[in-house]
């Protein structure tokens, strides 16, 4: 057949490729230590499966309306009130299949063909296939080290606004790098959207993996919630990446057109895997405490085993449950600096599966460090601990 | 916020509006017989139930493959293949969120800005809507009376066909009508499609609806394997239209473009509903034959009953769940051929809620008869009875 021509500008995750390389290496009986999977191996909460399967056995098994059930929307706008300080009602809730189907729907129903979106790189690719997709022009904005952590460059993001600037793509706390914004930089943010009539799409997948403190969203900020659209998904915080649960949240307007792209896309989300859902943000808390309380402890065995290799530095960030370590000078020493040979040769050597900074975006004019980005939520401790002794010890022989 | 341009081109199902209108009537006290619903009120069968809910506790709770599992995918195939006469593999199989993301995602990728697009009026109202949300002009086709049914107009098909066509929609079984192409109707589809090069959606939603003999596909006639995309779905056939699982089936190259939309737009399906499908395709047929049977027992009731009142003509079909009888005298006699207004008027004198022919699409040129559309997917025998009852009482008193 012949496809038709936006096809051209599609991407996608090209980490997919990553994982059927690794699942081709497995398959020749050796070991594959996943650390370039965004998945999680942890099972979802018992109260929310069976929630679930309660309503699925009293008939929840037919259409619901396109934006959720109401109880649904009711329980998640006040989640979300209570712990952004905003004053969302249901009808600020659209659920969806996953968080995912918001970054089209936001672009579908707010950005023009030729308007020009601003978008983090390193950052999740399916913003630029989005944009470009759809006709937009994709603009990128970088990370920039600062006291050993990465920090989004919101001097290039104001330098890279036009006259054709129209929506900001924010995705903080930030995958790949964990960076989380400090309410300084939310502030710089919501300056820019003001004073140039930006819309902005606040990417906010990880909010509530926290380690420690409290979070504020970019929604918060005084002027920005009738110009934000929350991505809000179900599937981190309560481990149910394969349910395919999530929400766009944000001003009636845009809602409202969000929810006849639901009618036209995919008329509703799974009806009985809502009460799931609510019983997770209803219920008892606990499950959810304990998720968090597993992936620190993989968090920390991670961190802890990546600084100890000569040449890798690796922040240990509050939030997320990546670590996207500045491998520069280890790889070097291993003559390694190409970032696919790179990945390959840790692969096939040690059986560490990883992303590189590549699986975000093509690298900016101005990088000159190199960084990988292991995900710690699909592995157990001692998985994680004999990966990353098992690439310690290749590092430490191809140096010498 | 300002929306989009593209956005004054989305259409919307307006049927939603009409059960928006049913529960705002039955809050107040009345009973509603919900005709207007293409939904089911019979329960998903129980070993598809029991598949999924084993699969989730199993763990089948993260992401899958963007195309699904493919234990589904080849058994889908293999499936389509016995009813269909084909040759698909797992390769020309892309699991969906439900059949209607096909609709927008088979668009997406084949049709061009301009392009026209045939699709059939009175239709489901998604295809105009997405046809000219993405750039393209919607031609609709009409269906004609012939000895009592209602059967595509394919010689005004092919009359509209220009230099610009590419892509013809094809509903079969048809929805509102019921209409199901006989051999030499699929044959000429494929002529014209053919000829003129277009490639098709064959939207086979009620493929599996059948009540006797067996039914042929257009993918099946000679020269179409390779020119169409079907829109398949679980929905129906097995009773769970709120879990939301679907399928394009079609060539491997506009598949592979499927997979990357999915990439892009929802990642993957629920995870373990997948393995609830599996075991419907493989597992006891009988559940799949009792619902079959509980249709046909309801379709029986409200074919004889319609057809018992004065003025009111209904062909009953051997497919789909709905009847779509020609009302015109009835509706002469009673005063009532402003369609909205008819539909009011029975909804509060009767508290029956049925949809219109304009919730299928505007009037074309040619019609001069009136046409109401019943579920009976929705309601058991005895309320069909007394709703249906309530109707021809309501139109024998108006007349006298």
């Amino acid at each position: 057949m012949q496809i038709a021509e936006r096809v051209c500008r599609l991407g996608t995750e090209t980490a997919f490729s990553v994982s059927a390389e690794a699942a081709a290496f497995a398959s020749s009986g050796k070991t594959v230590y996943p650390f370039h999977l965004g998945d999680m191996n942890i099972p979802t909460p018992g109260n929310i499966a069976e929630a679930a399967i309660k309503a699925m056995m009293d008939g929840k098994t037919g259409y619901c309306p396109p934006c959720g059930i109401v109880e649904l929307r009711e329980a998640l706008a006040a989640d979300v009130n209570a712990s952004h300080n905003t004053s969302y009602s249901a009808a600020n809730v659209a659920i969806q299949p996953g968080g995912k189907p918001v970054i089209g729907k936001f672009i579908l129903a707010l950005m023009n063909a030729g308007d020009e979106v601003l978008y983090p790189n390193p950052g999740y690719p399916i913003y630029e296939s989005q944009i470009e997709f759809h006709g937009g022009r994709a603009v990128p904005y970088g990370y920039l080290q600062r006291d050993g952590e990465l920090r989004p460059d919101i001097d290039a993001m104001a330098r890279r606004i036009t006259p054709r600037t129209r929506l900001l793509i924010v995705n903080d706390p930030h995958n790949p790098t964990g960076a989380a914004c400090t309410q300084e930089e939310l502030e710089r943010l919501a300056e820019l959207a003001i004073e140039h009539d930006l819309y902005v799409l606040a990417d906010e997948a990880y909010f509530d993996i926290r380690y420690e403190g409290t979070r504020k969203s970019l929604a918060s900020v005084p002027g920005m919630l009738e110009r934000c659209v929350i991505l809000y998904t179900f599937s981190k915080k309560f481990a149910m990446t394969g349910w395919r649960l999530g929400a766009a949240i944000g001003p009636k307007d845009v809602i409202d057109v969000i929810a006849t792209l639901n009618v036209n896309d995919e008329s509703c989300s799974n009806h009985f895997a809502q009460y799931g859902v609510l019983e997770g943000l209803t219920g008892d808390q606990s499950p959810v405490r304990g998720i968090i309380e597993t992936l620190r402890q993989r968090r920390d065995t991670a961190s802890r085993l990546l600084n100890a290799i000569p040449g890798v530095h690796c922040f240990t960030p509050q939030t997320t449950f990546y670590l996207f370590p500045d491998v520069t000078e280890a790889m070097q020493k291993a003559s390694l600096t190409d970032y696919e040979r790179m990945r390959l040769t840790i692969l096939q050597e040690t059986g560490v599966s990883v992303c590189t900074r590549l699986h975000f975006g093509r690298a900016l004019a101005h990088e000159d460090r190199l960084y990988l980005r292991f995900a710690y939520s699909g592995m157990d401790v001692p998985d994680i601990a004999e990966g990353i002794a098992g690439l310690a010890h290749f590092l430490e022989m191809r140096d010498s």
